[in-house]
């Protein structure tokens, strides 16, 4: 975590391409993310969102009411994306951490006014949800989007943060009995819930196999 | 999420115990929060962090010499914690969403200076981690908890709110063919892996087989 001293940065020794693509890893694999703006007040306000990435932006988008999206429109926000990989246990307290991937992004958040532009990031928001879902859906009509708001944000000024391995104790506590490793933690999908009202012999979609394989353990 | 327009916002009819033992549940049961803060150059900031819950606060912790965490001195700040339950999905592309439970707290970072105190929470953040732990790490030196920047937050400006349950459809579409229902997600954990500098012939503790049992799938 940030706030960790000892969080490994992982600085790639060639920035550019290899960054990029660690950037855009880390945003299609985590689920969602956090949205950080300044309200008029002056205080931070941060809220859980869906995102979805397209070559060099990140969307999201919400209800065209919404204040925190109001707030954000041609505003400097921060959208941070976090993936937890696993628990590090140390020989000291101080050392004890997490394994975790994040992307945090500055930019201005720019509003998407053209509907067409509008609805392929409705198509992405959708695919990354379930991947394959798309040709399966009602597709928006002209009114739904004008009442969604949707926004991008630059990657120019994203960067990315990896702590991966065992812990890092002080030298004189290797010799210490106590158990130290990494936990590894992964995502896993349970059983389709069929709506309620579902239309009877509607039967789940095998793209629903897919979802949330789970990451490796023991990162 | 708190971009969609028709999440539910459970506001309980009796406001009170029952909200604060949701939201104490909500960040005890969250690995971890974003903590936004305002930089002094006026932009958001928004950075993954563990935290522990303590009565009616929530407290950070890092390194002393931390941008982030000077930035938030006293200062206001906004720490969010989001627990991603399922996913949903819909007939119609807007109302694909998903089921989780956040928390967003407002309120000012306040510095604790008291060694005692700074020593109970990192006791708390290690035993948040992976209940149990604390007995059995070496615990922190008056050098190490100089060095660590303990800050806690009221409770008092918290907030929960939570999806659950199927699609909410527009009433002409669910006479569509479309598969829609919801997909529970939970977190497990892997076999722990042993640091490779282990003293040798430390077997793994019994509380590691306790962690991460992950939440009932299909909310």
């Amino acid at each position: 975590m940030a706030t960790k001293s000892k969080t490994k940065l992982r600085r790639m020794p060639k920035r550019g391409d290899h960054d990029r693509r660690a950037i855009a890893a880390i945003l299609d694999e985590a689920p969602v993310s956090h949205l950080g703006v300044v309200d008029p007040a002056g205080f931070p306000v941060v809220i859980p969102t869906l995102h979805a990435r397209a070559g060099n932006h990140v969307y999201v988008h919400g209800s065209a009411g919404s204040r925190t999206l109001r707030a954000a429109g041609a505003a400097e926000v921060c959208l941070t994306a976090t993936l937890l990989d696993g628990l590090v246990l140390a020989r000291s307290a101080v050392h004890h951490s997490v394994n975790y991937r994040s992307v945090v992004v500055f930019g201005s958040a720019e509003a998407i006014d053209d509907p067409a532009e509008k609805e392929r990031a409705l198509e992405a928001f959708t695919e990354k949800l379930v991947p394959g879902r798309w040709p399966d859906v009602r597709p928006p009509t002209p009114r739904e989007l004008r009442a969604t708001a949707v926004m991008r944000i630059s990657l120019a000024e994203a960067s990315a943060k990896v702590r991966t391995g065992p812990p890092l104790d002080d030298e004189e506590d290797y010799a210490l009995p106590t158990w130290a490793g990494t936990v590894g933690l992964s995502t896993i999908a349970g059983e389709p819930q069929p709506d309620p009202r579902l239309v009877a012999g509607t039967e789940p979609p095998s793209y629903l196999r897919n979802l949330a394989p789970g990451r490796e353990p023991g990162r």
